[in-house]
């Protein structure tokens, strides 16, 4: 809705910069009654917590959530929820150079297009730091749906791609790269550990699904479901691209292969048997029943070790190199983020659809 | 902002459906004093207009359009405007079996579950109809940004692509598929024709460039604007898949590939000069000043002419075959809607821009 | 929401100008499945309609209203209404002096202000016209809450109060002050009438009774019922000041006098009994479950036949008299209009505490 | 524009409780560069700040304001405005009976109605005390609108009024009571006094005056500029009336009284003459130029010490008296929070109007 509010009857307006003294969101619209707590909010925050394993970075935060207000005796109250989460292990002597010079790919040059000056310790308000408070109010908008369950996983780093005979929902959360194919997990050790060693960087593709949304969710038009997935994803930190079901692949089928044929609800669904899912679960904008599937490409992150070409400033040619500590594959600690918008986007239009349809 | 209103400050409301009596646009918050009369938005429309070659729908619409207020003595006054386009040639009794049964990948299922019933005419408010009250209001959009030149072009249809070493802009305009490569345009012809006569359909790819956004329009967080770009093209009808630059490629560079790397300005230019463009002109939400690029995936049209399995509205098991007429491939109509996106998102920015910085 | 927007989830936005082929409204967010044709629409337009008496304007205007979306075998689809009343007797003639020159009391001066130029033809965008499109929403609104009636009644006319104890609700609609108090309708036929024949005009003071508003709709702080209220009333041209329930009066009571004591529910009633209603229906921004009152305070109308000291556009001193057709009491016509934002608030109301409440 | 969020372009949202851990406001939107610390937030938070004289609550709360974050060595960097304000002094032992039951006039009844339970700790998120946040949020408006000059002041007490020859500016900071006129002043102790010793409350009406607001801020229809300050006000605890200007009185004017003559600009002033002031500084709902004025009438605190009719969660009959610390007159600290609110509607106001008009 404005510049760091997202939603529109279930919104969050979130705050913080990196290097601040915390991050956090103001969750609004929030049902009452909803039973919730830190301890509900915690587990996603771990899910992407820097500093897990040597494939992340190494920067160390504990990012202890608190909830401030809109919860009392352990139910939401219908009032706003403050989440802050303190910022802990800063080191801004690591960003002297940023200071002066700007970093290709990251937001360096068009902030201070944009402001004429910025928090250049740690990308500041650009920093994915900010992803923390999505994080913990899509912990809050999981609690408005329990009917769905959101799972989202890492599909291709730096283009080797998961075998979808390999495919294992169980295997997600064995690996530290969200990773549902094992063998690929394997591989990916190697490949980011290398990536990390030459100061390198590489990007991903990571998969969201939603289960149990039922048919109806959504809008025509201009607040369509998908449109406001597309949102959703691509205001996260180095999202360059957004699929919906067949997505890009949609535009190479013909219509007999594509359109999802119709058969009648199997005995107990709630909804029409679909012999395919081309369309990611969503027609007209709104859903069908059928699994909400995303894609989503992440860049490689922009923080490099090897010296590159910018400028200053004051626009003279220059070299930099990115000190201070990155992930060598931000893509991975994204699953939990787009987990995260997935939710966010569903309890507002579980609200929305409430709200016109009753 | 709302179901059928898109923008922030500069924003517009669409309305109306395939067989009704007409339909429209409220386009409010443009700036005053700007020449506007219906001769600046026509050409537009005749663009996206159905009925102009055999590779589109043959039904025959003048798309005639009406400012109706907000323009006085050939100058805009602030004021909202109101623009109108009356619905010509409609033939209901075409859709007589789409009253009775789901025409899979189409919102008629969709729509019955979230609404309980629908306007099964012609797709209703889910016709790609509702696009021309877009591309009139993105008519207006680009007389708010004249610095602004922005060009859309089919680059790939049925998994045929334009040849990059063959692109010419000149060519966009010559072809019935805005395609700037003149062999693909050659091989389209025979492509599109026999999908049209199998009563098949095709899916298509649509990139857009805008040249001459200076930097710093846009925005951190959530109303960044390649968020603000996917929301736009993801509610456009048939529409699966949004890129940014180098989209789902960027996800297979190594972080050295994809940073663009920065010079000093060359002179007469406003900006740095970058040795690529991998960011499609956007970094951390905001305008680099480089091109503005973003490429579209339209599936193929979901009527065909083939016998379909699907279901009844009481949830029998039937066929379907789509009567009434049609686009073989509704992306290839596609160009122009996404250029008046593109036209509206960046006018709504270059106003919010204004607001926070001056 | 927006300039010429109004709403969150139930919403609307109007366009058009006085002196324009025609105005009206969008109304976007109604649930689907309502009954809804003109025939609902078009009395509530009649009751505002000019040229009815010699106490209002002669400008003859049938205010027919048309639906050209959203309603479908006469019930709501839930897209959005586009609702369309053409202008039919302007004289534009009749504005040659206002293009010169500022009307004091009228916004004349602060549209050039704000936009650089204007549209003097009868207000143009601030025409009392624009209120026909709000009563034409009104009237989709009041469809969206049967369970709700409201009555807006004159209390006052140029200082002369009704007296309470003469008060019928069945007199409100037997004169042509929408009066509920026969001997003050009949003292106002002079004074309305020796305004007009003066070439002056008088103020109105006209307030609101919504019964039947279920306890527990509205929000607490900032779209707190009584503040959409505000708003919604104080958008209205000519209006100065609004009150809810006792309003300035509950500033001169003590706060045993002012807080309205509660009792046990009355068999058969869903709320508590109050043995006042000091607070007009509103208790911490959300409804109580008594009548929701407010009043509205009506300036006299700017147009006036006796010479004004003003200025011209180019800053001379200069005198101006309004010619052209104008209300000597604008507040009369302003009862249906304050009914008609009354409705589209609580219709606004009903389905966000809906959304957030189930 | 949502429950807990004010303003368009310029917006804040605000969260916690009267016996939370803390409360706050997120500030958006904000230019960029205006230089900022809690320094010049502090000021306004103590004006308003409780137990500073015998005629507040007696709740000690020392309102230490911290900045989060967006602001970055002393500027403001464009991005989200954190503050944070801790509750010190709760007492939540004094709120057993209101667990139990309604106090009548408070929102007791009403938040269990909507929300099907509530925080009773001193009125939870309906306390006062989210004023706070409003005052911190006004500081950072003010700083938005460097030309702009905005006093409020308690103009009546208990239906004591002060006499308009006798008003001084320099007195209202002379006073515990922000009393413009020194012989109210002295009478108001013993009347304001009086109503503690005796547990009642009184009512209260606040004036505000903003100086240097150019012409041309506001909006026409559903934005204007009064209609936005009624929101603003109508949405403060307690108020229960607006007025803009003359308000209700002009309503009893004849159109030749109520008009505010013009005369040209005096040398060195950037708007016409004006020979009165009725409009209060708006006209068309956009700002002439002049003071823009408005009076904001609050009720009697609803806190009283003697026993009240009223009822249980369970509906049975019984009495409350309000223990716990309250304020003899709301309406006095109701000043600085009035003031805050115009500087929200202004600094919004004036970024919107930059957005569209340049």
């Amino acid at each position: 809705m404005s510049f760091n509010t997202f939603g529109r009857v279930f919104r969050f307006t979130s705050w913080g910069e990196s290097h601040g003294p915390a991050l956090g969101a103001v969750v609004d619209g929030c049902p009452p009654g909803i039973a919730l707590s830190e301890v509900d909010i915690q587990p996603f925050l771990d899910k992407r917590r820097p500093g897990t394993s040597k494939f992340t970075t190494q920067r160390q935060e504990p990012d202890q959530v608190r909830i401030l207000s809109g919860v009392f005796e352990g139910r939401t109250t219908g009032t706003p929820i403050s989440l802050m989460i303190e910022n802990v292990d800063q080191r801004s002597k690591d960003y002297g150079d940023v200071a002066k010079a700007y970093r290709p790919g990251h937001a360096d040059f068009t902030y201070d297009a944009k402001y004429g000056f910025r928090d250049y310790r740690g990308g500041g308000r650009s920093s994915a730091r900010e992803t923390a408070a999505r994080v913990a109010a899509g912990a809050v908008a999981r609690a408005v749906i329990p009917e769905v369950e959101i799972t989202a996983y890492v599909s291709e780093i730096g283009g080797d791609r998961i075998n979808p005979d390999n495919f294992e929902f169980a295997q997600i959360d064995q690996n530290p790269f969200f990773c549902p194919d094992e063998a690929a997990a394997k591989r990916w050790e190697k490949l980011v550990d290398d990536a990390r060693k030459s100061g390198s960087s590489l990007g991903a593709v990571v998969e969201c699904v939603a289960n149990g949304v039922p048919a109806g969710w959504g809008a025509p038009v201009y607040a369509k479901l998908d449109s406001e997935l597309a949102a959703a994803m691509m205001s996260i930190n180095a999202v360059k691209g957004v699929e919906i079901g067949a997505g890009f692949d949609a535009a190479r089928l013909s219509g007999e292969e594509n359109a999802d044929r119709m058969r009648p609800a199997i005995a107990g669904s709630n909804h029409p048997e679909f012999l395919a899912n081309n369309a990611g679960g969503i027609a007209g904008g709104i859903s069908t029943g059928q699994p909400v599937i995303c894609r989503v490409a992440f860049k490689p992150t922009s923080s490099i070790l090897t010296p590159v070409e910018t400028i200053t400033r004051s626009g003279e040619a220059t070299e930099i190199v990115t000190k201070g500590r990155h992930d060598p594959c931000v893509g991975i600690r994204g699953a939990p983020v787009v987990e995260a918008m997935m939710a966010l986007v569903l309890a507002d239009q579980k609200l929305l659809h409430r709200a016109q349809c009753g």
